[in-house]
């Protein structure tokens, strides 16, 4: 039977720009097929949101950017509903604060998918017409949509964390597709030196945040063939990573202190007992539930401030954003263990030959770099210049994207960026080192 | 067609203590009919907890005293169960934090329900033996059901208010029902002087918090034959009483600044506009939505901050509770708008002729007394004895129920207790003099 | 030679009202000689407040409600000052916030002593009629000025402590003086039952809050005849009292686990090491740097928390504040270990004889009771009113005066009241039983 | 009169390593010289530590890294100190928590004084032979006490600005040094382009954080002649800069709400009334009390939030510290408006004539890079290595020194580091723009 979610054989090449915000809706869709109305509505801390005002918050997105703001006559689902679904755009007035997302038990997810279902209707008997002016809003809006997928994904992860019972989001793939493959050996590979171009080729979507593209110098350095593994994070928590002061940042190691750091996020040691387990000590939880480490794996569900730590244990360092996107321009951005349908994701271990692997896909590799603008960077014009470009401190950059993130959605000049205490993205490491 | 959770021609005379069980279990499922899954997971503050947590955890409270601790061969329904529902007893092991248990989308409403089913089904069974030597437990399990299906229905109703939509809980009652009845003049009311008998009366149940009978010595003083009602409170308000420090406890000055309260919770400024409102410049959020404020009606969801502060305002003081007490120590406690049936409950204005008016239903009436215990007083053996002793520190008295209180579960030696901040409850007041 | 704060011969009897006001002012620089301009600046937490502050405005007090309400012609010393040196009187106006009173290093110590000597001066001048139709207001500030004595003490023992070095305040006392005495064994003394008369006897001043006097009714009860010393809270301790649920209040188990409270403030594990030592396992901060604890000495620096869970372990609970006043009744309040003079005062180990023993002096006694207002109890008229009655609510009543309660400062009636989490007052327990 | 701390005729050129010891040392012995012994003690907020506590931590460092470390038998002043004085170096082991700097009333003033004393006379008599292997750490010891001489004078200025009688640390300069002198109207000067050498020349003393040398490379830019200036700074807030949210990075606007920021640092509306003022209608706490602002000195105490934000509004932004840097490469750092000896420092209005004029001096110029390592840096070995690198998170790089950087301590390639929000240093901006 046919997916509608999943990609089509022309994925990426000759699809129009309808068939991929179709396809787009429907794996939102997918994504809640296995929540309950409950599971759907609990905010389960402040970073995250519950998964129904993911929907309803990427309908509002082309609701109001599109058909309030550029279709003549259109009239919203609800008035009251852009106050609850606006999530951080000043320009757009006052909404309710992000913490209280979870108040939402109303509207219900009938009602929700009523309103995707209108929205969507407006927008494709409208679409014609747009084209020709605002082929970049729809694109945008599909953009703006898969990055709240990846979200939606690892916000019910950390709900389903938190309940005792531990529920399993989906079943775990089949043994085929997850038995451990081995990781391969730590290679360095030395990386481009002096000048490079960085940013958007200009080919494709890009994020304002992406441009422009410019010349940036590069010193010796190398870079690791793959990310770290759960079996070296399992060595430096053996050898004491996390109660050692000397491998930390100061910020990070009075956030280990204060949170009471000592594994990554959803890591416990194993309940089951004695038995040699093949996860080693450790098991965590995932969107299958909780399931012994792999420790071929890339580690994952780490802060910037554990993966700085790490890298100087390992005597490294993290590769800055342009060492990373010079490395990344030639691979290529379809590859990889990335999102194509609803289901228990997870990072898997990867055997890649010769030259880098796992790019992209599998986990978001943090960077040593802050989150700032390229030189001349203009934030894009209207509301949606708020997208990206006051976001541009106090968080890092990371690059590649992960199992959770929609194929087609990343590429070399893409910038993710988080704080650097934030850890419930599927967020890993790459080693670097200076030549 | 018969209500199963209606009280029956027999209320509170002749029922056995198996129909009160089965009429109590039934109006707790009554209670949660209209509410969608999401509706009775979410949890709006710590104080509050979700309506399917309050399902659960009443039965739980069977299931652990009576079931499991008197029972032979009973096996719980599910072992890891007690860890949610346990609410605060120590001597019951550890269990989940109070603020996270808006974390349990799972189990659902139903998986609840069949545990209430199962336990229902066994303690009937087991019924005619306990009813030999633990019919205590039994009628204590049924009046903590009752303490918790008031509860519910102010968490739902603290829920509801925090979304900016306003969902009603149920629809108002009809017409006949709430038409304003006016309210009395206020009129004073000598009290009794001298010696008094304080606590039960040894007739039908009590918690241990009402134990044992004891002597008390009673100044000369006064009591309104009535609550306070919206009407004097809106004068309140007019009169700068929430701007007005020497009012005011220094905790509640504090609490009147570092909160903002301007008004009773769920109040504010009439939307309406121009047109004069029959409930003045007021309207508050009430289990049927946003309505306008009767003005005859009692005021509620005050703190015993605002209560005292208005005292003072007024002239007056809050009396004792054992002022309180032998007041109403000739009235009738099955009296007054107090819970019957699921609905959108609220208080009104009565008439009450020559006597005091109200002093069961309605509202819970803040007294000026520090929530201790009796002399003499002894906790219950066992968990249970974790009931109410050791809640006697920070916490204020309140006599005489409220129009959520089950019908059947107040009397004049009822000492409920809340913190003087708190006032999500059917608080209001009475005012006392000295004479 | 002649200490001027010291008390006279003619002390509590034939001292004239002026004689008093010198030898109170007297007490109060003695008490900072030997504190340096820092010393007197800092605050160590907002409870407290820096030595130079009491000094300030205890003369605040005199110059606002004596000088300049009642002396006409009288010129404020410096019209800024009043900002900085009112406490909590909102009819006064606007003030500074209470935790940043350890920021004004200016005015300089020199100064505060020359605003003291200005309105002594002052104050001296108009006496004559002053007395006439305000000598209760003088009363009123030396009584107010007593207890910022005390307070200046347990502020200035609360830095020192926080300080690693472990300053001395000043020389523990001579071997004479504080050679331990033993204690007596516990004994328990029948107290009066029914009808009891509470409240000041109308002999000597009262603070409003002692007042009005009236009957109030006693159960059948016993009282120790001396309260708990250091060895029995070890004891407590060893028997695992800290970490035992069942023992103590629900909010007293929160603020253990909260606060991680293990033991009296002030006490820390010998560092001596392994040879034997008099104060057994234990040592604690003093007004003479950190000292053996004496067994036999009344334990202090206790929550209401910790008295009420030692009760409880103990098989015993707290006296109600009447229990206690009706026992003190015949006892001599200017007897017993109080304040005459600056220095490292401390309780200390007293045989008692036949009847109770150290009512008063040593250490304040937590009752059970909470601190709210004695029936038909009004507040003194202006400003004054906050002294007392806006503070009824949140704390509890402790009796008797400790060591650092200047000596003729209370009285059988004399109602003393903190937050029962609070323990840097010399606060200790006397064991009741009801019968 | 000489004056020891005050700068010889040979500074910065043939002044023996001794001679800047020991004139740095008077420096800081100077700088208190007005202060009393509460002033020295007291800690006006977390980010801020006491005068006292700056010249026992420089001390601590001299006798720790050189005395303990380096010269046999030395034996510490007092062993219990440097739990006391050791800032943040975790490789020194426990150590006194940060906001707890303000309890230590004790050691006194005159004990530092003798510690200063002690340890300049122990390392005076080692320094023959210090300066064959270690003369770099002295250098670092007298850098780092440059260091804390600037927090000094910024500490002790918050300290005197939260006391409501505005002390003054010193009189203001006479009436010459201080007379406006207008500003240069705002012109744009053309920065290099293309590959530019950054990091220290190697030329005299750097840090580890200006290491290695290293080329980057430079898109075209301007930057402006002079800082932002106070009087272009009342036209932001006249402009409703501070209440435009699309002005600002996002956690600026968090942090403008939170903490209801309206204005730089220190400044208030002029209390004067009616009269024209000369600053407008704004005064500032400075040094020398409150003082009316001078609409032509640069603007400082500005968080790097409200430098971004005003840039923004400007049409500009910040410069890279790499641009920074390159066109500071020619200037004199010994030049410019910065500390010699004590007094009541404070920027002040220069005219610059052709070139960029005050890149040293005045007013600490936040860059829009975050402050992170240069490509190959390396932290110094031992406990000094966590001096810079631990610190390389969170922060955002400023440059050019202040008025209260002792002269002589800063160079084109130094970086100075602060959080986003904190404002309490000298801090100020020069707005550049991409070409």
């Amino acid at each position: 039977m046919k997916n509608p979610s999943a990609p089509p054989a022309s994925f990426g090449l000759r699809e129009s720009l309808e068939e991929r915000f179709l396809r787009c809706r429907a794996l939102s869709r997918a994504l809640v097929a296995g929540l309950n109305e409950a599971d759907a509505a609990v905010q389960s801390m402040p970073d995250a949101s519950p998964a129904k005002w993911h929907l309803a918050h990427t309908t509002w997105f082309f609701e109001t950017f599109l058909l309030r703001d550029q279709v003549p006559g259109y009239r919203l689902f609800d008035a009251r509903w852009p106050f609850l679904f606006n999530s951080y755009y000043e320009a757009e007035g006052a909404r309710l604060a992000r913490p209280e997302r979870g108040l939402l038990t109303r509207p219900t997810m009938a009602e929700v998918l009523a309103y995707r279902a209108h929205v969507e209707e407006a927008l494709l008997a409208a679409l014609p017409r747009l084209l020709e002016r605002h082929a970049d809003l729809v694109e945008l809006g599909i953009q703006h949509e898969q990055q709240h997928q990846e979200l939606l994904l690892t916000d019910i992860k950390h709900l389903f964390s938190r309940n005792p019972l531990g529920p399993a989001y989906a079943r775990a793939p089949g043994r085929l597709a997850t038995a451990p493959v081995g990781s391969d050996p730590l290679r360095w590979i030395a990386g481009r030196e002096g000048l490079a171009e960085i940013g958007s080729t200009g080919e494709g979507f890009a994020f304002d945040n992406e441009l422009p593209r410019h010349p940036s110098w590069l010193a010796p350095h190398a870079l690791a063939n793959r990310p770290v593994t759960n079996g070296e994070w399992a060595e430096f928590i053996a050898d004491q990573g996390y109660a050692t002061a000397s491998l930390w940042l100061s910020d990070g190691w009075d956030w280990v202190g204060r949170e009471g750091v000592a594994a990554p996020l959803y890591w416990r040691p194993h309940r089951g007992g004695g038995a040699q387990r093949e996860g080693g000590e450790w098991e965590h939880f995932t969107l299958a539930g909780w399931q012994a480490v792999d420790l071929h794996a890339p580690v994952t569900h780490i802060s910037f401030y554990e993966a700085d730590a790490f890298a100087t244990w390992a005597g490294a360092r993290l590769p800055t954003e342009q060492e990373w996107e010079a490395a990344a321009g030639g691979a290529d951005p379809l590859s990889g263990n990335q999102l194509d349908t609803a289901g228990a994701v997870a990072p898997r271990g990867e055997r890649a030959g010769e030259g880098f692997g796992a790019l992209f896909g599998n986990v978001w590799e943090w960077t040593g770099s802050a989150y700032r603008p390229w030189p001349g960077y203009r934030p894009a014009a209207g509301a949606v210049g708020e997208y990206n470009g006051k976001f541009m401190s106090g968080q890092f950059v990371l690059k590649g994207g992960s199992c959770a993130t929609p194929r087609g959605h990343v590429r070399a000049s893409y910038r993710n960026f988080f704080h650097p205490h934030q850890r419930w993205q599927f967020t890993g490491l790459r080693l670097a080192r200076s030549l």
